[in-house]
């Protein structure tokens, strides 16, 4: 299954993009490093000097330009050779790479690397509660090694937790919870209700619930292209109506490594009014999901892409069942915009040949197509 | 070289299957998953849950049923699924796994993964000194990164004593031994005599032969499809007759993992009738084997396997030798059996076709095309 | 790209090579086991028993004759199988392995992989500082996980110093050095002249520079077919000719193990004449440069191949500068005299299927198509 390419993808973090080490990252298969400029714009770059294939994350940034660590060709943000410290220094025209169009927002670094006319039509989904003006926020961060739409069916299908996440996350309720799915433009929403649930006390204290106390659980996950995800739940006691609950925000990226693996991003946000309780509760959150997150998550996805191997999901031919609603309509809509993609290009491809009157090399979209990330690590 | 389906396989040593801890393994290239159900009967069901692909060692045995560990799926001995804890319980009539003919004997969990109408037409070959009713037994297991033919060639020629153990089991009259061979059937006997020999301590030990006498040596070892062996060593003072010498008896099951990888499980026995020395005896056997098997035996077997690497071991054009020829018996008959499967098979697709009066999907007598070994590992 | 058969290697220095320990080393992809006759001479066969396929690097040297580790099997330097110890004895005559011609020199173990006529005709390269008669040696040696040639590139344009070892090798005058270019024949030469220099600490020591002294510094590629490099480098202070100046001299050789990944032997070598300094002053040269190779070359060697991925270098359409005109040559006459050998090998298998009017099988060039490093480390 090919990428879909004209959608933004987080980088990184934006604290992980610094002016002084630059940071190799494989995103949609290709090698990429990303800077900052002296200004402190992120930077993105295809990872391979053009003349001796160097990846450039070993090298310096000077002033705004990045410096390969081979021989010493600097690279300016929007790839254009700027400096042969050789002989007469004459810069070849052929001495480029390929940039790519980034955004800082929501404490990321996002990418895009499709065409760049459609940059402008495609706004980010609101991560409010992610925004560090106005809320405190915590990060994390996890490769598995599994396609990202396993962990997009994982997110969207919180039912899992009562079986994979006994001790941390689910409850014997959850399974039994109510379910509902709804698809809104290109959005996706799957919300879940458990009522008279007794929760695991890692959750109960997320929401300040005492030992015992019976809540009510409401958990809505949205979904946006290509895996952009919010989670909010609610927790009220048992029968009390949800606005008196509390409530807790968290954002989930996933942006394709390679085919069998993913970046995964996520983080918790808390206005800054709610004063250190803020803080608390958002680091609380972050650092007591990297467990099951890690331990029990993480296992299961690369273990799903195992049992898969060369086949794709619908080769293989999955059982569904009424907990799947969401997970599906994500795949339904992220299959039908990669093959419009597929076939744009196409287009293009056939007209550029019918102008030019034969055969052409087929525009690249592609910068660097060999993945080092095996190497890297 | 595809497997022989039709042929039992042990799958696991009983000790090693329980109500508890289902256990993976994968054979012939699939991933299976083993557990008793309430009664102590083996189970065997292809390790994937058709849901979303997640293998099912990780669940839990629930009375009789597997539950897999990721969205609660419970699937019972005929690989039907007979619990959805989600939604309305509906229960969709493709959720079903592969199921796999099991049967308990000689200590071991034996599995049938070819036609269920050949299994009462093929009998096991007798291992009566295996059989825990009337015998003390020691069993041991290694897992060797080679096809498992390459073991059978190795166990099945002994003369490999003198120079690859020869600290341990070989001699210098090994390889000047007399060797004939026989073939009865599908049976096939490579029997060698070793006159005037002077036994390494550890084998000295095991017969109870005082340093320096010299003794004559009787090996016998029994091949049947498809890579079932039984090992009989006699040792008696040199010139008396057998009959009043000592006698060992092992049993070596060879199933393949995959094409390059192999299950090897093997077992010695001793009459309880024996007492106490029947123990001791059977344990000093795997214990002191151990040590030339997975230091000496191992790495040659994978240096072949490495040697040959896309060769299958006809294309590799061997150099035969007097000491092959049980070897070679028993390959062929490996060949001819596979070769008939295949042709078989073909002509049911054939005839399927025809029936249907047209290309239909081939029957599939595999369950789990991938294999996940190396993520289990 | 095929690699060049009618050419030196080097297989291993010559104190690796011994009577007792027979050595495995993967050349030109075939497994080749080195040894030594009793009469001390070097012996290199394709490294895989006819029998059974095990590899001979395990077994002992009998004689003049390798043992076979697995079923004792003798084969001498002509590769006939000299000693079955099995049965009567009788030797089948397809029992042979490949062997190759080796040479001794320069303190190495030269191995010639194809013609055997061709030999004569093919005289090695002078390294007169490198025989050990008259010298002082040391030496080194590095797997890198790279395609050979990278790594020819790498020495054939030494300004990465200036960027890649900036602190033991390079200087900020590198890059600004002049370079010249000169091809004699097969011979290519890259020179290099750096002025006013200010040496790192380390080469400053290794030619007796004062602490701030501002020196002229020379450096001298040659490179010959198929990757044999001797550099020349002389030091003077600044202005002084280089007649009044230190010189080293290393020999630096290139042989591919696999097609990404290669054998990088080093040896500085200075007149015994010179007295202790010299064996001071070539053991310091050596060790010292260990650290830079494998902590700076190597990565950037292996990170290259991995940017290249299945492309050949020409694919990935480098972009060419001014230092690199001594690398293309080199590459140029490869790329030339390898074209020319797959066309005269074409020619011949036409003219012997004319010859047998119809087709035959290919004469085999290669002994082991089979890489078993992967195994051996």
């Amino acid at each position: 299954m090919p990428f879909l390419r004209n959608a933004w993808y987080v980088a990184a973090w934006s604290s992980d993009v610094s002016q002084t080490e630059p940071l190799q990252r494989t995103l949609l298969g290709e090698s990429i490093v990303l800077y900052r400029d002296s200004l402190g714009r992120p930077v993105a770059l295809a990872n391979r000097c053009p003349h001796r294939f160097a990846p450039m994350d070993g090298g310096r940034v000077r002033g705004d330009a990045l410096e390969c660590p081979y021989h010493g060709l600097r690279f300016d943000r929007t790839g254009r050779c700027v400096h042969n410290p050789h002989g007469d220094g004459r810069i070849p025209a052929a001495a480029r790479v390929a940039s790519y169009e980034v955004e800082e927002r929501y404490g990321a670094v996002w990418i895009w690397m499709g065409e760049p006319e459609r940059v402008a039509v495609t706004p980010l989904p609101a991560f409010d509660y992610l925004d560090p003006q106005e809320n405190e926020t915590s990060t994390g961060y996890l490769l598995t090694r599994a396609n990202f739409q396993l962990s997009a069916d994982n997110l969207l299908d919180l039912s899992h937790f009562q079986f994979l996440h006994p001790d941390t996350l689910g409850s014997n309720q959850m399974a039994s919870g109510t379910m509902t799915f709804d698809e809104v433009g290109e959005t996706v929403w799957s919300r879940r209700v458990c009522r008279g649930e007794q929760l695991q006390e890692f959750v109960a204290n997320a929401y300040g619930v005492p030992p015992g106390m019976a809540v009510d659980r409401w958990l809505n996950v949205r979904w946006d292209v290509p895996g952009l995800m919010s989670i909010e739940v609610g927790v009220a006691p048992s029968g009390i109506p949800r606005e008196f609950g509390r409530m807790s925000y968290s954002g989930h990226f996933l942006t394709p490594e390679t085919e069998t693996s993913t970046h995964y991003f996520f983080a918790f946000g808390l206005p800054k009014a709610m004063g250190e309780a803020a803080r608390t509760l958002v680091e609380y959150a972050v650092d007591g999901l990297m467990t099951p997150f890690k331990e029990e998550d993480l296992p299961m996805l690369e273990a799903q892409q195992c049992a898969l191997g060369d086949q794709d999901f619908w080769q293989a031919r999955p059982v569904l069942l009424s907990i799947d609603g969401a997970a599906i309509r994500a795949r339904r809509i992220m299959d039908r915009k990669i093959a419009t993609e597929q076939l744009e290009q196409q287009a293009r491809i056939e007209q550029c040949e019918a102008e030019q009157g034969g055969k052409t090399p087929m525009p690249e979209l592609t910068a660097v197509p060999i993945d080092c990330s095996a190497l890297a690590r």
